[in-house]
């Protein structure tokens, strides 16, 4: 995590760019993306896709990346990494990312970005590298031992901002290290070999972080997450599974009543409602009415999206035309982004 | 340092390849290269320029790499590297490596082998990548904190040696961890992925190492290096200023008298005798005659190679297009080996 007064530097200055954005959009290059492991829930959903269509829709430019290689930076096998990323792809276009307007694209297909590494690994030290606290706490998350794809996964995900010479970046707190050190990487770069890469800032999301139904971090591995992916009766089926407690009266608690709570944070957010105002109107209702107005909330907000869905799954041959669109320009690109790299360096024979 | 055990067994396969290779060279291919930080000199000629065009000639595949790449690991500019790669074809092709037999090429010039590094990092830990005593001596050496570049720099020449399918490399004993590490990465790919990479040996060279004019470790920095493009006049005047000592009596003793040893050496390996036969030769002559002896030597051996040299430096085109044709298809061999790489792990979409 980055101390105190870093982050309220990082802050001030997102909000900078949040304002800025709504009047100059055409200045922004923004890159994120997933971690194509499993479907995307409505963590996600609300974390960070439905920002990103608004970016898209704001004008300004912006890249979303299936980071497949980093499925690998703590774990051992690729298993089911087809699938999942066929399925990643789906769940952007049915939540509204217009190929026609953001780049869709995979790690493993952009070679030239890729090589970034090799200069940019030369920019670092290993005590930086040893420093990042957010590779630590992923290390142990994971239960995995530090691999060396993951102690230099910031670096690589500095090849994946740079290469699109990204300037924006939509992170949690506990990505802020991470923007530092593109940021670090790309002033090393620019004074030694000569301006090639702008000044990355990171935008900070103002979301709370949607808690699962249990109240706990929403997680596959918990249960505890609803699936964009979701029918309307696994949607009903996951709620009327998810444990509440043995109080009638319905109040939005999120310490001491965590499941009442998630399924309270859940409804408020599919509505556009207070979470409190919702557990005041059922009250005496009790869970069984609580999970059944979740229910409809979830189901009625994501009905328009799931629909979109099932036309994609019906159609992978579009699916595939998009990704590999996608691919074919981050290429083009990455391949104009590492000349001028390559040039500044005098890596031209 | 390898240690005892692991050294032993190198070497016993390594006899065993040689011996081998007289009999079956197309089961071979061989990987090896340069970091292009200066020109060439006599140290590099007759410990591994030579035994490349041997290799060559003997019919297995040669793939000769300038690694510029390899120059930013402990460096923070890439100064002349551009004429430094240029004047490292042009001695190769003097020393008699043949484009049409061997691939000459240059990192950065093949994003496909490059990007290799992203999944040869997620096979190995950084406990591993610590634990390498090569990469702690070499940073030692040079003076410059650990880059990350360095740290990783057996994980990128794992990429070299297996984006070929090399399963032969020429080294001296310090690299046998790297080694190594090369055979690890493949073996475990193999494992968890389906079989795509060789085993890899070392091919342990039999030359004593040449030393310098003055009897040390043979260095450009230390002035006591004569490079293989220079000129006869420039090699007599080297040879002149080089130190030996009061004694006019030549005898051969590295030990006490490095300088004279040194010189004996060089014109040793030159004209394939003794360098305790030359001494005894020379005997009360004394330096005066040494030196005349092994400028001699020198000129007489390098005399064609520099010959054809000043033919190529008469014509970059020719280099250029050398290094274009090599570098086109390591991106040949580079592309079809990261598909079947894709292949293997389920990356393809």
């Amino acid at each position: 995590m980055a101390n105190e007064g870093s982050y309220e530097a990082a802050s001030k200055r997102s909000d900078e760019i949040a304002a800025d954005l709504e009047v100059h959009p055409e200045k922004y290059t923004m890159l994120t993306g997933d971690r194509p492991t499993g479907r995307l829930h409505l963590g996600h959903y609300f974390g960070t896709l439905k920002g990103r269509v608004e970016l898209q829709e704001k004008g300004c430019r912006t890249n979303v990346l299936i980071a497949d290689y980093q499925v690998i930076t703590d774990r051992d096998t690729t298993e089911h990494i087809q699938d999942n990323v066929y399925n990643m792809v789906m769940d952007y276009l049915a939540c509204g990312l217009d190929p026609n307007k953001t780049m869709i694209y995979c790690h493993s297909a952009v070679p030239a970005c890729n090589q970034l590494m090799l200069p940019f690994l030369s920019l670092v030290s290993e005590a930086e590298l040893q420093r990042n606290p957010t590779v630590k706490a992923e290390m142990e998350a994971s239960g995995h031992e530090l691999t060396g794809l993951l102690l230099t996964y910031p670096v690589h995900q500095a090849c994946d901002i740079l290469f699109c010479k990204g300037n924006v970046v939509p992170v949690g707190r506990d990505q802020l290290p991470h923007i530092e050190l593109t940021r670090t990487i790309a002033r090393r770069f620019n004074n030694r070999y000569g301006k090639v890469f702008p000044e990355v800032d990171a935008l900070l999301s103002d979301v709370p972080l949607l808690p699962g139904l249990d109240g706990r971090k929403m997680s596959k591995s918990y249960g505890n997450a609803i699936s964009i992916s979701m029918t309307a009766e696994e949607t009903a089926k996951r709620i009327k599974k998810s444990q509440t407690d043995s109080e009638r009266m319905i109040t939005f608690d999120p310490e001491n009543r965590p499941g009442v709570s998630g399924l309270l944070s859940t409804a408020a957010i599919c509505t556009g409602r207070d979470a409190a105002e919702i557990a005041e109107e059922i009250g005496m209702g009790g869970s069984g009415q609580l999970k059944k107005y979740t229910t409809e909330a979830v189901n009625n907000y994501f009905e328009p999206i799931r629909e979109r869905r099932h036309q994609f799954e019906a159609d992978l041959d579009y699916v595939k035309d998009v990704l590999h669109e996608g691919n074919r320009r981050a290429n083009e690109v990455a391949e104009k982004t590492l000349g001028e790299v390559q040039e500044a360096m005098g890596m031209v024979y």
